[in-house]
Formats: structure tokens, C-alpha cells, sequence
């Protein structure tokens, strides 16, 4: 490979808001959004939320002239929703569906029945090994009172083990998607210490878009503006974030975000914004010196490893609770149901206790099942836990025998992490 | 390293059988276990079936001072069952659950509420990366009339999957475990062409133990004798696999197996015999030719990828079968819900209307949860049959272009497979 080889990529991200009946204007927007993606010829589409298969096949009918292959991840229920359209051959792909995602009682949330997930595509660009990666992690409904900031937070973990464990021969890494989390939280700050991933807003200098990168904006008119309201800009939970390994350098030249409206017509392709950012992966050492975004890296991992190993250990406690309270109601429906059989073979109030079987065997069943439920997602967080802190520990001694260990706990992973400023 | 360097590894695998309350002898077996680990001192020791964390945690109590490091893999709702002691520092570790594991409604099975799973370690020696797999896959009930087969096949791909991502920078890959699958099964063929290991069985020129390499034999008192009727000397469905990459090579000097009794007292440790291997791993090339154990390699690996995609194909359709099916069921418990309101408001049989609200409720709820189930099932068979599709596209388009593109099709996996004979 030349000194001045240069690897150029155009990426197009967006949270496509697909839901059958439910979304407004769906198919008018799936039809511009195939449009502007066979006008832009970008060299990946990843999307989410296209939660109908058929969505994605008249998506693929229409971008096979631009972008020959395409994947369409299933899982879960409704499956995941993710996608992607690619301009180059896709090598290999692969999902993982994450362990813990919400609860199914929850069916107004719906997150359980997705099946959510990450998709994986492997593709060899220029003799360069692209390992590709699309997600969407379980949406945030009350940030005050959020029930699922801890599922999310296994949801990040189990992210970037993925990450980590897959792209060990990758010479770039890439991750889309809509997190969910906003830049600093818990989530967001683990996944990117422990991946070594680097956020493309953050990192480019040639931004044009949303006010602070949002990619869910008041101005967008499908957005719901009381949601919103703590935050006058709007909020970020959408992104591009990439690493470059072995020797490649990798910058976010350019990074465009639609701002509530169609970049051509005016109306919103969804209700969060797109993301489209120009990459560029190099071989030769940056002209800068990279921008310490990390600062002092050991002692950051450790603290965030340590605050999502509190965040995972309370999970693992309260799904010990509700497996426990479940099994006191198990017991007390038992008790009731053999009152009842009592009376109603004793005569007497017999059409009552009659009545009164259907809601108690309903309480027992539903009790059974929301304790055998808990008592997996305490087994899921309880294993997600176990691989946290098995990392801390190795982090801890990293740091107790001096900085320059930690390339070794990131074995195959960081080594030469070339990510440049512009 | 030098060029006589050579790495010694001595791996224990079992299946142990303990299921709490139910398996004959569980304690006294597992006493006898850790006994004989210490004695022996294995570089790895690798269970399955541990389904009680606390006897886990008395072995590694009783195994600290020989295998200071220990892991557990927590998953679904029992436990995944399996468990590692290691003589070395473990790396890291992390698991993948197999989406598709059984029917929750198939209670007496209870493979379901497993939550089957492959465990990863991944351990640095003499400054090699080995990456080391144990897994469990879903037992088989009927051979005659396997109703499980489609999803062990899916489990086989998606652990093929999983060791072929995971381990791209690894030198050497071991894989142990309980695969419930017989050596010519069409999930072990799938699993040993797509990702190129090898069975120490077959390699050895040194065995010793049951006949034919047998893992459940009719000489163990604990196994049940009439299930293996159909084959006098046993079965075999525990394996060691192994392969090196990168300019390493593997060989399997010794593999011994347990006979149906404890190798020191008389007793067996569990149904299952234990696998001992001694594998021995060199940086020079083999003195001999290796043994041609895949003839033609592409064509094999289509012919089995073509014949996974069908049972695969057969297993979307039927679970879609299902779920129609359910979905009539949900109609007609309406319907006779609705009956049985207009009944018991009209008056007249009112007392046999209430009786039959119960079972018709429960049929509705019932019918609700193998319609959600099967539609699941049918999206994680989906995606695994895309996956293999595309496999098996590009596995053709490499035959195509002669038995050099085959390197490329596995790349990062079996570059220069150096497995050397005895």
C-alpha cells in the first residue's frame, strides 16, 4: 500500500421512524428517503427502526442500482429494525441480540418484542478489513424516573464486548446507530472507554447542522415538543463513532445533520435527524497531535467501569426483589385457589368462588411468569456484571504497573490507535 | 520464539451431570471431581451441567490453591451450566446465548429455561493468544423423531458464527463441550467445516478409553440403558476441537476418556465420560503430511451449508405453521369468549358460562403466547438462514473461481490451519 493511500467514506445514518400504522407519512417518507439515498450514492446507509421487512424490501428494490448489497437483521418478535444498504460487496455479517432489553409487560413500550440488537458487516475496502457495526438500544421514555437505565446500560456493555471481541483483526471500526444515551451518560462513556471508539462530532471540524449535533430537534415537526422541553436544543442520541487499528489513521472530515427538515424537500425524513459524515482513513501518521479526549485514559476506565458495575449490581438487587415478591404472590394465589376450591365444593357461596377462579389462576400464572422473567434478567445482569469486574480488575492492575500496560489489556483491540485530528 | 518452541496443554472436559435433587449422588460425584482435578492438575478444566452455582463455588473453593482462576457463565432463567478452572490467568471472558433454544411450553425438557450458551476465555501462554470455547448445545430426547433438530442445527451455526468472529486474532482455538450432536450429524459437520477445527479424536494417534471414543456408554450405571439401545458401544457427543493459525501448529498427543467408572474409584463421576486431552502446540511445520480429514473442501462446505439452509428452511416454515396455527386458536377463544359473555348475561346455563370462562381465557392467553413465541422463533431461524445464504454464496463464487479463493472466503480464520498429525 503507498504511503499516500487514502480510503474515502461517505456514511449515511438515520432512525427511520417506521412503525406500521403508527408513524405519520411513513411511506411518503421511506420514498423520499430512497430517493435522497440513490441521489447521494453514499458508500453505507445504515438505518433503524425500519420495522417492516417490506419497508426494506421496496427500499431494496429501489437502491439496487446504487447500493448492490443490502442485510436486513431479524430477530426478536418484530425484529430488530435495523438495516443497512451498501455500495461495496459485504464479506461477512452477523448479529447479536442483546440479552436484556426491557420488560414484556411493558407492552406499551413494545422494546421487548423487538428482539433489539447489533448488526455486524464485515467488508474489505482497498485491502483494508472494515468491520461495520449498526444498533439501536432500548429507547429512554422518562429520564427522570428511566426503569431501563439499567438494561441500557448492560445493552452498552454488551455493545462494546462485542465490538471488542469481534473486531480484534479489524483495521477500521465503525459504529452507527441510535444509542439512546446522551453523550455523557453512563452508557454512552462506557462503550467508548472500553472500545477505544471515537465520536465523529466530537472529533470533526467541519460540522454543519443541528445546533450541538442534535439529532432529535424541536423543529422537526413528528417530535414530540413536550419531551423536548428540558432541553431547548434538543438532545443527541444518535451517532457515528469510529476507530482506526494496526497502523491506519482514520478523521471525520465532514459531518452533516439534517435539521428538522428534508436537506431537498421540506418535510422531515423521520422524527430524528440524519447523520452523513465523510471519513477518511489514512496510512501515514497525523499531521497533529491527536486531541486528548481521553485524558488520563486508565483512571477513566476505571471509574466508569466502576459507576456501571454500581449501576449493574443495583439491577441484579432489584430483579432479585420482584423474583422474590413474584414468588410471595405464587404462594399467596395457591393459598387463595385452594380456598376457593374449598367453597365451591362446600356449596354455599359457590358461584362466587366460581367467579373468583379466573382472576386467581390468572394471578398465579402471571405471577409464575414475571418470576421466572426476573430471574433471568437477574442471571443477565449478574453475567454482565461478573465480565465488568473482571475488566476492572485487570484495569486496576493495568494502572498499578504504570500507563504503559494498558495496551496490553486492550490487546488486539487499541494497539496504535490511529484516530487524527483534522 | 524459538523455533523449537512447544506449548504443552493437558484439557479436562466433562459433562457432570448435576442437576440439584434430581441427578443420583450429586454431591459425592462432585466431591470426587474435585479430588481428582487437584490430583491431575490440568492446565484447563472445562464443565458443563453445573447447574447449581454453589456446587461451583465448593469446587472452586476446592480447587483455588491448583486452578487459581475461575469462571461461571450466568444466563436465562437456570444457568447455562458451564463453567471453567484455569491453571492461567484468564484475559478476558464473555458468552453468547444461542437465541433459539428449545419450547418454553416443552417444561419437562427445561432446556428452555437454561439458557444454553457458549463461553469464551480468551488466555495469553508463552505469548500466544488462545482462545478457549465451551458450550452446551440442546440435548436430543428422540433420535427417531427429533423435534429439536432444527434449533441445534441453528445453535451450531450460530456457535460456528461466533468462534469464527470472535477469533480472527487468536493463535490457537479450542472448543469443549457437551454439542448433543453424533460425529456425522449434520450440525457437527457444519460446525467443524465453517470453522476448520479439528477433532482431537480423530487426529490422535494415541487414544485410549471407551470404544469408538464413546462419551455416554452402556457400561456407565447412571446412563439410561434403554436410550442407548440402538448403539451397543455408546454414543459420542462430548468433544475436544482444536485448530492453530497464523504458522502454528496443533497436534492432539493423548486423549483418554473415562470407561463408566471414576479412572480412581470404582464409581463414574457422571452419565457422561470425561474427555482428557494433551495438545501440543509448535511453531515448526509438521513432520508429516497432515491427514486429509476434508477431502475437497469447498464442495463439503456447500454440500452442508446447502443441506443446514433446507433443515433451516423447513424449520422457518413449520414455526410459521405454528404461528398461524395460533393465531386461529386466538380467534376462536374470541369467539367463544364472546359466546360465553352473552351466556352468562342472558342468564339460564349461567354457572357452566362462568365455569368455562376459565379454560377459555386461559386457551386465549395460552394460544397469545405460541403465536408470539413461534413468530420469534421463525425470525431468529430467518436470520440464521441469511447468514448461511450468504455464506454459502460466497462459498460458491470461490469454487468458482478455483480451490485458492477458499483462503479468502475464511479469512482471518484458517490462514495457514496448522493442525499436524501425530
Amino acid at each position: 500500500m503507498k504511503p499516500n493511500f487514502t480510503l474515502r467514506l461517505r456514511i449515511f445514518n438515520l432512525n427511520c421512524w417506521g412503525i406500521p400504522y403508527l408513524s405519520k407519512r411513513r411511506a411518503e417518507r421511506m420514498k423520499r428517503l430512497g430517493d435522497f439515498l440513490n441521489r447521494e450514492s453514499f458508500d453505507l446507509a445504515l438505518l433503524e427502526e425500519v420495522w417492516s421487512e417490506q419497508d426494506f424490501q421496496h427500499l431494496r428494490q429501489k437502491l439496487l442500482p446504487t447500493y448492490p448489497a443490502a442485510h436486513y437483521f431479524r430477530s426478536g418478535i418484530i425484529g430488530s429494525g435495523l438495516c443497512v444498504f451498501s455500495k461495496h460487496p459485504i464479506q461477512e455479517f452477523t448479529q447479536h441480540v442483546y440479552t436484556l432489553n426491557g420488560y414484556p409487560y411493558m407492552i406499551h413500550h413494545g422494546d421487548w418484542f423487538c428482539g433489539k440488537a447489533v448488526g455486524l458487516l464485515v467488508l474489505h475496502l482497498s485491502g483494508l478489513v472494515l468491520n461495520v457495526y449498526v444498533t439501536h438500544l432500548h429507547a429512554e421514555y422518562n429520564r427522570q424516573k428511566d426503569i431501563y437505565l439499567t438494561h441500557r446500560v448492560a445493552q452498552a456493555w454488551e455493545l462494546a464486548q462485542f465490538i471488542h471481541h469481534t473486531s480484534k483483526k479489524a483495521d477500521v471500526v465503525l459504529l452507527c446507530g441510535d444509542l439512546n444515551l446522551h453523550p455523557k451518560d453512563l452508557g454512552c462513556r462506557l462503550l467508548k472507554e472500553w472500545t477505544g471508539l471515537h465520536d465523529a462530532y466530537l472529533e470533526t471540524r467541519d460540522f454543519k447542522g443541528s445546533e450541538e449535533g442534535c439529532t432529535m430537534v424541536p423543529e422537526n415537526c413528528y417530535v414530540n415538543q413536550r419531551e423536548l422541553e428540558p432541553f431547548p436544543f434538543g438532545i443527541r442520541i444518535d451517532y457515528v463513532l469510529y476507530k482506526a487499528v494496526s497502523g491506519f489513521y482514520i478523521s471525520c472530515k465532514t459531518l452533516r445533520t439534517t435539521t428538522g427538515h428534508d436537506p431537498h424537500s421540506g418535510s422531515p425524513l423521520s422524527d430524528h435527524e440524519a447523520l452523513m459524515a465523510t471519513l477518511c482513513v489514512r496510512h501515514s501518521p497525523p499531521q497533529h497531535t491527536p486531541s486528548p479526549t481521553h485524558g488520563p485514559e486508565g483512571s477513566q476506565l476505571i471509574s466508569v467501569l466502576k459507576e456501571a458495575w454500581r449501576e449493574l449490581d443495583l439491577g441484579v438487587a432489584q430483579a432479585r426483589w420482584w423474583a422474590t415478591f413474584a414468588s410471595y404472590v405464587i404462594g399467596l394465589g395457591l393459598l387463595l385457589l385452594a380456598f376457593l376450591c374449598a367453597l365451591a365444593a362446600g356449596g354455599g357461596v359457590r358461584e362466587v368462588a366460581i367467579l373468583l377462579w379466573t382472576p386467581s389462576v390468572g394471578l398465579l400464572l402471571g405471577a409464575g411468569a414475571v418470576y421466572l422473567f426476573h430471574m433471568q434478567e437477574a442471571k443477565g445482569l449478574s453475567g454482565a456484571r461478573a465480565e465488568l469486574q473482571h475488566v476492572l480488575g485487570r484495569a486496576r492492575e493495568a494502572q498499578d504497573s504504570g500507563p504503559e500496560s494498558r495496551p496490553a489489556l486492550l490487546l488486539g483491540q487499541q494497539e496504535g490507535d490511529g484516530t487524527e485530528e483534522q
